[in-house]
């Protein structure tokens, strides 16, 4: 059996950063929707790339809409490992130099243009460590 | 760069079932909320298990709120994998025979009470794979 240990806030971040993908969360026609997409972290903020005409371009970002953002390394077999989530809001990037600067770091993974570039400010960041569990009394 | 291809119906609740782990998606005070969870298929649905006093058996299931699951293998150094996300109601599980079943399949991956057993029937069920884009005219 495992606990939970809770993740600092600049450890989560930290944890964000180093890994490739997440699952951007959000409402859509007020039901919950996931969408797994790779990621960047930069000054503490979230970078995102999607498609023209996307939910998450067309509502989601012009709307300055609240989304979650979770990423995890959780080993099924070992059951360690950890997961953070991070809570804010999601504003299309329309500075053209920040845009292609984020172009530059943030390669699609899928074929077909992504020329929407989404940031979302963490407000809420919590993450938790899965760590053995003490088994015998202190 | 790859392709996106649609997983059917089936093959999706099949590679569902194959993985330990998923995120379920709710709405917490018209918030999105997510949360990493170790799951179970049977008979088409999807099956976790959650300590009493959380928001998902409190709020969630209780209301038979309507949520999304997602699971993926994606691998962020090949950049090929699949992503699986249903959507659903959520509801508790109360009859006892079921909870005694469910409870002696799936086991809680963290130290501490998990009594509260919730079922998520798929209403809509999508997924896809990512498959290396065809370079090459046909």
């Amino acid at each position: 059996m495992r606990q939970l240990k809770n993740l600092s806030e600049e450890e989560a971040l930290r944890r964000l950063a180093g890994v490739p993908l997440g699952r951007i969360v959000f409402t859509r026609q007020a039901l919950p929707a996931v969408r797994p997409v790779n990621h960047i972290v930069v000054d503490g903020n979230v970078i995102i790339r999607s498609s023209q005409g996307t939910i998450l371009s067309t509502e989601v970002a012009p709307a300055g809409a609240v989304v979650a953002f979770e990423a995890d390394e959780l080993d099924g077999a070992e059951r360690l490992g950890w997961s953070v989530i991070i809570t804010g809001m999601a504003r299309l990037v329309t500075d053209p130099r920040e845009i292609e600067r984020f172009q530059a770091r943030l390669h699609p993974w899928v074929a077909g243009t992504m020329d929407q570039v989404i940031r979302i400010r963490p407000e809420i960041v919590t993450g938790f460590e899965l760590v053995p569990a003490a088994n015998a009394p202190a």
